[in-house]
């Protein structure tokens, strides 16, 4: 599975999603081409999917938000007869490498928060209407939808078939999300995730699995109605257009890094490094949010964030050998100030929201990247507001002091805004700073007297923004030293590591996704009893069992 | 490693601990003999650790609290010059199971979550006097007691170095603590467990990691006089004397079955499963506490969580394939509740204190416990308050329903008292009921109107206490089903399932060590990486560094 995999498409190349737009509602139809997986050896049959039928979802919630800013409700549904969605392809995940399944889940698992969270952060509430079966990661489609409608007939249930029929978890949020967000009881789960047929009828909405039940003949009806229902009872204003999400100005070089407008990828493939530059405003501040509009995707705000946001999934996927990101940023601080303070005057604006919200999910992409994280801050750098959020969000970061001999780029600061306090959490549900000062609460409302000063490095690392602030004479082996020593540890013990430093403070249903369950899943991910030779994974639809060394660990 | 695990143990046959005791201080030395290892293969230079070790550790921490209730300052230090402890030793790992580095692993986990909640539940506080080096495993020693002091020299030091050294994670707590209990920033954590070397002097202290350094001419001197403050400080009332916690009467049968006093596990090899029977109680209730102390360690309710607790230990190291167990009591329910009522009426009596901690305890070793649980409720069984306790602890429950055919037991049933709202909380810092009921929480309020009353199976499915009632035609059949198919599943995924379906609700340290830190080392400890032939683990003193595949996943 060497191809490269690209996260950008637009509705005219979909092949299995389609969207009928009446007013504040949508019908967003799952119907998988089961001729039109990513990779060649399996057929995307009974609506399962693969990572291509996923990004496409991920498009389609994304310009959701931004190009149809009146819907209201979403309803997913399938365009097939007899089943809602079979869940992730077996003979996918059979055949794809360990790295790959676990990336895989990762990206569907960010995709469903999205669409999880578009309520509470644009009012644009999915709804699930499940006619027919709907297992495993179908199942999981359905629960990250805030609301569940279940067809009553013998055909149509819900089910967590993994475990029983394949050795491994329902690692699509499937565990966190029947515990945590159904709130099912824990025997009732139990059974459930022990049963291959599922749950259906008033059982299903008795042990809190799904939320209604309507009679199969009138089930499009009751949905409409409930959709209807939903769209009247939400806050969100009406907006009446959207603006167009236009295609990404992208390049690749041969060595493999990349050029979008505002971000540059450089690849060291020899360090084993990546380094992500983000270019500070090239256009004016939009004068106000009818500006904002019609600027539309060009942009800043937007442009980089959609920019930076492609190339973390680009080097999650297609490079996975490249195990550290650098960050560095190039440009105005005081115009990337500029920018923000529109956007964060006119937070009541849809556009406005949207934007900083998209920005908060990019910030969590990066927190949730699988590689070792720093940012540089250099002389010329602008790490104001928005941009410096970057610097908590990475592992460590190193910031150039005083005067380097023949650069004349202007001093190295870092900008504190009231972006900073609150408005991009972390899925702790912590802001980066509060995370980072988890021992010293104080210093978070210290730093507020802060806020709008370009701090130089010695008060930056004083009040604990940057880890280590060198001067010319160091700046140059310190840095190496640190590339090189990141790129001489083992990736998993890295992972592993990050994991568990990177979410301090309080867990949500979010980190526990990402952290246990995902930990656990990538654990099973590796055991023979689910992908070795003779194990369940492997034999799924050859009419034999796995076979399992029954020791318990 | 075949050979078979004790658990028990007593002070006259310690080979790595001795206590010096001092009226309310205790002076705890580790020493460990470097020949005394649980197997062969390895020795446990510079107080390195292997199960053994930690095995009488956590008998000294237990006797703390029965034999020296007099205790309230417990100073864990070493007996050797130069070194304080180098953590689990390396090539005990090295050459251990999977299996067996996670079980050792969660052991050691579980006693240092015990000598770290002794403070919150006996009034006893844990202090590390760190002088020499403090490394790996030595450190998480250290950072389970509350109050870490270190030396001032240019020797002692505190020390990460899993990822860079050995490439796994700092497991038996260490991430966890590190940014959850000390709150040590997330940049600074990150270049702690980068560093071989680890922390020392003033840094330590700026960096959270210790909370006092102490020059080391002066080091017993200050230690001394910080366990009497906190002694002075402490708010355990003064007891003049302990109980002797005698031998559990013990024997194993043939086919691998134990029995105990009150415990008997019998085990079904075939059937992969193993049936834990608790009986009613075998003696009188004390008339008042006097009576509590003079029965000691024979007084029911410590003799049944004494040896329930070796039961459960004993199945999890020496039982790997037995995936089931199924709990089953047997007894009269008045005589259970009469013996709770003596301890939950005097609970501000330091043992009656102690019984009731030290079987939520008990329970949580249960709800850890990596194997399917469920409980079966016959005719004749005593589920009542403490007992109960556990029909929430298992997985799932059934229960007899009506009279059964030729079983003149007195009728199953299950009785709540106040011991069940609250008095044993799970690691999730919720009852057992309330994590059940985390959907309906009115339901936990319904039923304390119902404390005191022999529900009957219909009632108790009703109130949703047991997952199935069964009658006499059914029973049989529908347990058999249940246990066979069980036992068919995958055993990791299993694993995975349960850790991730048992502890809905908040998350505390104690869930996300157990959780998210542990099912990433469980990870790490699968990948040839850290385990290989050409992996860390292996190579460590080779001089040889881990040859590692470099591709991030």
């Amino acid at each position: 599975m060497a191809k490269v995999i690209d996260f950008q498409t637009d509705p005219s190349k979909y092949r299995h999603w389609r969207v009928e737009y009446d007013g504040p509602v949508a019908n967003l139809y799952m119907d998988v081409d089961e001729n039109g997986g990513l990779f060649d050896g399996y057929q995307l049959k009974l609506n399962s999917y693969d990572l291509g039928v996923d990004i496409e979802l991920s498009d389609v919630v994304q310009r959701m938000r931004f190009e149809h800013p009146e819907v209201k409700v979403v309803v997913m549904r399938s365009g097939k007869d007899n089943v809602f969605c079979a869940g992730a392809n077996i003979r996918m995940l059979g055949g794809a490498e360990h790295s790959h399944k676990v990336n895989f889940c990762k990206f569907t698992n960010e995709t469903r928060n999205t669409y999880e969270a578009a309520e509470a952060d644009s009012g644009q509430k999915y709804i699930a209407a499940v006619k027919g079966a709907c297992a495993g990661g179908g199942y999981e489609l359905a629960l990250a939808c805030n609301y569940i409608m279940l067809t009553n007939d013998s055909a149509s249930s819900v089910a967590l078939p993994e475990v029983p029929l394949l050795a491994v978890l329902p690692g699509t949020g499937g565990l966190t999300r029947v515990t945590d967000k159904r709130k099912v009881r824990r025997d009732l789960a139990d059974v459930f995730c022990s049963v291959e047929e599922g749950v259906k009828g008033q059982r299903a909405v008795d042990w809190r699995l799904v939320d209604e039940i309507v009679p199969n003949s009138k089930f499009d009806e009751v949905v409409a109605e409930r959709a209807r229902e939903f769209a009247s009872a939400s806050g969100k204003a009406d907006v009446e257009k959207g603006i167009e999400l236009t295609p990404l100005s992208r390049s690749f070089a041969e060595d493999g890094s990349v050029s979008y407008s505002l971000v540059e990828v450089a690849i060291d493939r020899a360090g084993k490094c990546a380094t992500i530059t983000l270019k500070g405003p090239d256009c004016d501040v939009p004068a106000d949010t009818d500006a904002l509009v019609a600027q539309g995707a060009q942009g800043y705000m937007l442009r980089l964030a959609r920019e930076l946001d492609d190339a973390i999934l680009h080097l999650r996927l297609n490079e996975r050998d490249i195990g550290l990101v650098v960050f560095q940023t190039q440009g105005d601080p005081e115009a990337v100030l500029a920018q923000e303070t529109l956007l964060l005057e006119s937070r009541d604006h849809w556009l406005a929201n949207e934007i900083l919200m998209f920005w908060k999910r990019v910030l969590k992409r990066v927190d949730m990247t699988s590689r070792s994280l720093v940012a540089l801050v250099e002389h010329g750098s602008c790490y104001a507001g928005v941009l410096a959020e970057l610097l908590w969000a990475v592992d460590r970061s190193y910031m150039m002091l005083e005067e380097f001999e023949g650069d004349n780029r202007h001093m190295a600061t870092v900008t504190l805004s009231d972006a900073n306090f609150g408005l991009f959490p972390m899925s702790n549900g912590l802001s980066r700073l509060e995370t980072r000062f988890l021992g010293a609460p104080e210093q978070v409302e210290a730093l507020k007297d802060h806020v709008g000063e370009a701090l130089e490095a010695e008060e930056a690392e004083k009040l604990g923004l940057v880890t280590y602030a060198y001067d010319d004479i160091d700046w140059e082996d310190e840095v190496r030293l640190f590339l090189e020593e990141r790129a001489s540890f083992s990736p998993d013990a890295m992972t592993g590591m990050e994991a568990n430093l990177r979410f301090a403070g309080p867990e949500t249903m979010e980190t526990r996704i990402f952290g246990r369950l995902t930990a656990w899943q990538n654990w099973i991910f590796n055991r023979p009893n689910a992908v070795g030779p003779n194990g369940a994974l492997q034999r799924y639809g050859t009419g034999q069992r796995g076979e399992y060394n029954m020791e318990r660990v």
